[in-house]
């Protein structure tokens, strides 16, 4: 099991670390990649044509079309992260990526939203693998254990 | 293989059927439903933890909280398609599909994007399907035939 | 007479305290609890269906779900609280609460809009308690004092 | 029980008929006027403070000051009905009418959600009469029907 | 010769006090004073009223009706301010400021645009006044004067 | 008393006659020209130049440059009219009108808000013309009388 | 002298027509393609590669790619034309044309701005081609007697 | 070869040093120069018509008429750089910049897009000038380099 991670630029690191923490926290290979579509359009078609992870996850910002040319070489499914890039806050990056015409999906996830696409890529590859499916559903479990925590601290400061 | 697809309203069947066509086509068993994450809760509840689909794809419009609910009940992928509704033309409807919290992803595509949720459901059901996944290939093909075709056409019609 | 706060996340609070405030200091009960329309669904589902408040006010971020899961469980007002949340300044967050089709309202003030979320559910209970009707006039009067000293010391200020 | 809805103009009719039959349809009495914020200020002062509604509902498109004008003027609730209007979609009606400041509220609906306001409406006044909660329930389950005899005909229909 | 200036809210002071500057070195009286539509409606009806003003200038954030409201209650011209208002930055400001109905005209500047409000108002007051028109072709001149002295510095600076 | 009207295309005639119908209802005269600012600059610059109208009205779409050039060339009051043009409905010529940098103001009225142009016009002249003045008053009772009749047709229809 | 136009699908011939009519009209050799940047990524790459044209025209809607991804593959100036699209009306074609990151330029005209973006590409070459600059200086001429043409149509039809 | 920089305010230097440096960099004469739209149009004017250069850049914020204006004025290629301006963050420099109508274009990079002007202006050049357009592939292999480099580090730290 390897997901690839695909960032427009060294700078994009910052939102995009908690994506790969999260998926080797549940024990999925990352192979990470800085790669610019628009920069180093011939490094994304190379890493894409020779990637052996069974799903891509690209993060840009601006007009950020990096997700978009990945779908266009591969039919692995490729999950956008559209990253909150000034001055228009990611409504730039969001509309760019999840805007993609018939006939070539980008899996968009929200801005910034670099936790959730690494959760959606376990929840794909654990349609084959039981013990991360369970893994997934206890993460489940933990987080509503800590909302309730959160909810008991809550009451007592406020009280 | 299956897929279910959950309209929240049975007016979102002129979009949603491409959908069906498209998974229909390459031989994808649907599961079809109209329930409504607001008039409906208890029937998307009873429809999600009793389903045997793989993947679900959620389709609504404005508020459109119909994705996010079936998430919040499930660890399998869930494709989310905002409607074009009246009269924000389907921003409300991607806003509140894509911006899920941290935890509980939705799977995006764009607004009205009915062929690219069915395609992008087989591209996951593929990495366990090889047969699907040279039906997939075989489609980016036949459309790359069809930007050919177009072209030829074009060019003809415009001397 | 008693409000339910539900909040999305411990991290409303910041937000939130003010509409706390302004129930308690006009002697109105407050229920509050941190629960997740994704993260917690069930947790939302017993809490609203065992309430015995009156009104709910319900207050998240996002692709704010929370006010509308609440309303899909009850009959009894519902009032939406947008929280101003990154990167969209809570646009995503007011489209999602307000944008709410036919059959199932949601009561929705600003962005933010604590306060009024608590004086809007004051005036609904004040449609059967006099004596809070009396509090909430006497509020405006005080409101309308402060804009004169305000005036007052402007004038000061500035000449 | 009576609910008072003020429209900013005429044209707005054909928007908000549906709220007033819903509230005929449920037995609830409606006092129906023209009064525009801009045009006649001071009818609408005169309609607001010699009503015996119990709650206000006020529908204006554009700068849509209509229901803050209303709330501005006492402390029932008053719903607001951002109308759909040319050019913006009803996005200026919207801000114009949910952005209320601090201190006085407006209950904000969808942009056209006439139907919603009439439903929030009766939410409330079924804080104090059981019957017509109990008809706001039966409406609910109603809604619930229809959604299944959707589902129902959309599966014939698409065999 | 008098300009009356309204703000919704003392806040508004930091961004206003520069038209009250404008007018002054110009030798135009200001009539100043804090005014809610909302909290106070009655002090703004009185207000307007009473004015000796030949024009008012009206400045609010958020869902900003001052500028409407004054306008329903005079045909003397309203000059309308935006305030940047968190968190839409002013576009609920603008929006409700600029989309005046047909009949009640509200002449808006810029977001924050304090100054031009002032200047606008000395171009009408001038059309009365040579003196003052003399004036504001002065102060063109100056402007012009301190583009080409701003240019002389950069380009000293840039060498 | 004259007004110029200047419209960037003829095409905006359509929504601009409503502003000479008005102007010239109330006995001011006229002065209609077709200048656009990027197609004939210096065609703008003559006529606002050697005009004899005390108020220049410009209205143009898109990125709409007129009014701003137009107040580049004088210090008389320039209101500007933002049409409501294809794709963005006006809101690229909105902002292109009213959010004039500091020191050469644009006093705008609502997208299309033609007839709102003329009105504010002649809120300027009537500041030295008290028959203007009148007229405007009687206008708004006039207006006011419509909507009452409104009213009162609406209540009749909708017994 | 040679300008190519690259259309992501055929369906842009509709608007694009008009900048090649115009290319023609002034002699400039239009080399004209169907490329899609997404369902045909090869055949851009190589349509762009192997063309003798100077300047590219690249026109694509929704998350609109293909000017960005021409301009990856090229040091040529790269014009785009964001094309009107369902249903965010280009916005998001716009967005995704104009915002790209620093190093890789696109030159951006208006939505659907075909004709601008031949005369852009030919006020381009004719910095090499005089002949070429004073037809564009003769087009000038054009546009602004037509205007004056229409501004005496005006005054007539309107007298 | 020479390349004018016309900016509307002083303040815009902070973002157009970059294009300045950049233009240096490659060996290309810069004429820059302070010279607004609206306070100084005759300045703007006498720079146009007598400047040298082939290509203008102009960069303005707000309701940024400078690159339209100096559109008007010439046939040669005018670059347009929106500034990133409060409140709306540039999205008002944008449109006021890049949605000019037909008949005058204006090339639009992204907002702020100063490094991107200077590129865009040196593509324009090269087409004449083989060693700058060998600069140019040299620049865009370095920016390559610079990616690989950045990849190697970022795996050297994420270790």
């Amino acid at each position: 099991m390897k997901v690839a991670i695909i960032m427009g630029s060294a700078s994009d690191w910052g939102v995009m670390k908690s994506a790969v923490d999260m998926l080797k926290r549940f024990g999925v290979d990352v192979d990470l990649t800085v790669a610019s579509a628009h920069r180093t359009p011939q490094r994304v078609h190379d890493f894409v044509k020779s990637s052996s992870a069974q799903i891509f996850i690209a993060a840009a910002g601006m007009a950020a079309h990096l997700a978009g040319v990945v779908a266009s070489l591969t039919v692995k499914p490729v999950i956008g992260v559209p990253i909150n890039s000034e001055p228009f806050k990611g409504l730039d990056s969001l509309l760019s990526t999840v805007q993609m015409p018939g006939g070539v999906p980008v899996a968009t996830v929200a801005v910034n939203g670099a936790k959730n696409a690494a959760l959606l890529a376990m929840e794909i590859l654990a349609l084959q693998d039981d013990g991360l499916a369970e893994q997934l559903i206890s993460y489940r479990e933990q987080m509503a254990a800590e909302v309730e925590l959160n909810d008991k601290r809550l009451k007592e400061a406020s009280l």
